[in-house]
């Protein structure tokens, strides 16, 4: 009987853990702390779930938060001025993975998945390959992060592009109709205005996408818990100098939720190898994180880490030798949807100057911006929308 | 309107050209001589179409020898004295490419495809493409035939592996039931024998595949035209030699059909690039032969050719910009049947020790047997099963 072991406990993790015991496939996943102490701790993340996601958890029995109630339908942009909005087809819904996480780990561990709580560093990994059949490693963070080599040609920086200062607010109305708010100010980042279901119920979630250098860099110096008023105030400030379309819902009870709800940092994007041989033609197969980066600008990271999941789940079912060849097979299936997000998220980071173009092609249509909104489920076809001006103009025109 | 040139006449640029007029794609095909010529030559090949290549030949219309009537449904082996039979779900089908392709190319005519005949040589590619959207290189013969680099990691071989006697003949009773017979002469080469349509009607295409500087090599040097009976003799001498389970229906009238009716020669097995930049945003893709050759040994060459074909024809039509994003689609879309192909085939012309294993297993298991044969429709399959020892172990265990 094949068991796989699959390291990380994220929402890579997680996915592909219910994926293979919906196959009835034995599963054990490494964690590499209690879910109680990640559910207490800072916050994880400010990402959306879209559709394709929403409909593998409901698909896999764990979609708890439903997208009808908790989730939006549109994108507003405001870009260095220009505004427009597209619509989804289907909602897209954004829920603290600090109570997702733990509540999946639960309904994993109800189905027979066994959950171990280890830190696993790379020494540990010949013992575990020998213990399953195939080793997952989606694990993003700590002693694997780099364990999979860097893939030069897919991944052009060496550093991140972007400070991230993610948090949960309340005190700002929401925009009608339910959305997130996509802020660019050009030079200075971008700011992604979030509704999310969080433990206090229904926050705003404002990630601030920050230039390195630039005026807003200041938001990833500042501690809410040292100074909470000068953080409040700088963020107010910083929100009317550069963010108009959020800040002109900021009300006077606009507060960070908890110093606990901050999230400070920085990515390096990256595209990795898929996999690693560990001796004994037993391989570790790279997932989420560990495989994929992108900044989080266009909130892609858990959409594609599930998506992999999925198709890494598929693959694993319909073979039994889990060997170079089923490897390369995992790298093949699950390829473009995950260099379209790598590849659209780096351009996005740094836009060439016929991206204005785009912009003002989705503001004069509607029609337009709502497939470009759509493709945020779809970051193949966004990709093929976007790689080149002309691939831009063809998409623009409709053909 | 985009409109697409194709660069070779033979099976992989009409049926690129007949499923992209199926689309109604504006096509011109430039073919390096007129088909009534190539009607009237030497033998082009012996392939059978499997069942895949069949269906796209009914769903365009040109399935012109219906495979009920004409094909055969099993694989008789005879290898090094073990003797077992697989069975076909569909029937295959050969027919005289000489007839074939002729006949494919009125009615791609009739359906408004453009038949050019002119020699297109290296230099003549960059005109070409600024008269067209995309250029398709379908042509494995002659002057573009090493245009796109070769993927050193998937073409180990720099010189042929066998040397090809394919030739049509009269005089063998056929196989109970009609069947292609797999002869394989450990350490000598082998010998498919073939049921074939012709322009005499039903015959029997001998394709022997001789090693270099074996004892069938001698297949190679002789020449029908200049002494039949010499010809003759040794072909009858070296079946009963080394392919006695063709040689046991070999009856007193056994004869090649015509000196035409032989092709002697040799394939360097290669994979090469799916396309080549020309400059100006674009680009010529390869197809057919230009792209993948496999040595004939395992009948795939005509039908990944036309199953590349379809791959292409549907990317065409799903796309409108045919820049290098495009050409990567598209190699990704075929890589996996591609490979399979070409990895199964240099597998068989260089059989590892443990292959021994696959063919006393298939010997003991019919149903193995029969997968192993409805697999020469699905090379991804065929090297799944058969990529090393423990995916052939696992074949046989039936997992």
């Amino acid at each position: 009987m094949t068991t796989v072991g699959i390291v990380g406990a994220g929402i890579a993790g997680l996915h592909l853990g219910l994926a293979l015991r919906a196959a009835d496939v034995p599963v054990t996943l490494y964690a590499d702390r209690p879910f109680d102490e990640l559910a207490a701790g800072p916050l994880l993340n400010t990402v959306a779930h879209h559709h394709p996601l929403l409909e593998r958890e409901r698909a896999l029995g764990v979609h708890h938060w439903p997208a009808a109630e908790f989730g939006y339908r549109a994108h507003h942009h405001w870009i260095g001025g220009l505004r427009f909005t597209g619509r989804f087809t289907h909602p897209s819904c954004a829920v603290d993975h600090r109570l997702y996480l733990p509540r999946l780990a639960e309904d994993l561990a109800a189905r027979g998945g066994h959950v171990e709580v280890r830190e696993v560093g790379p020494r540990d990994l010949g013992a575990l390959a020998r213990r399953h059949d195939l080793l997952v490693v989606a694990s993003g963070r700590g002693a694997l992060s780099g364990l999979f080599p860097r893939r030069p040609e897919h991944s052009p920086h060496d550093a991140p592009r972007r400070l991230v200062c993610a948090g949960l607010y309340t005190g700002i109305a929401p925009a009608e109709p339910a959305a997130v708010t996509i802020g660019v100010a050009p030079g200075q980042g971008e700011l992604l205005e979030i509704p999310l279901v969080s433990r206090h119920g229904r926050v705003t979630a404002l990630l601030f996408e920050n230039v390195p250098g630039g005026d807003l860099a200041v938001l990833n110096e500042l501690s809410p818990a040292e100074d909470p008023a000068l953080f409040r105030k700088t963020v107010v400030e910083k929100l009317h100098e550069h963010h108009p379309a959020t800040a002109e819902r900021v009300l006077g009870d606009f507060a960070l939720t908890d110093p606990r709800d901050l999230l400070q940092g920085a990515v390096t994007p990256a595209v990795r190898e898929d996999f690693l041989p560990l001796g004994d033609d037993r391989f570790a197969l790279a997932l989420g994180d560990a495989h994929v980066v992108v900044d989080p600008v266009m909130g892609q990271g858990a959409n594609i880490a599930a998506y992999s999941a999925a198709v890494v789940a598929a693959e694993i079912a319909a073979e039994t030798v889990y060997d170079e060849v089923f490897c390369r097979r995992v790298a093949r299936a699950r390829e473009e949807v995950l260099l379209g997000a790598s590849a659209w998220t780096n351009l996005v980071l740094d836009p060439p100057p016929w991206l204005g173009e785009l912009w003002r092609g989705l503001a004069d249509d509607p029609r337009r911006a709502d497939e470009f909104t759509d493709n945020f489920d779809h970051p193949d076809r966004q990709w093929r929308a976007l790689a080149t001006r002309r691939r831009v103009r063809a998409f623009l025109d409709g053909s």
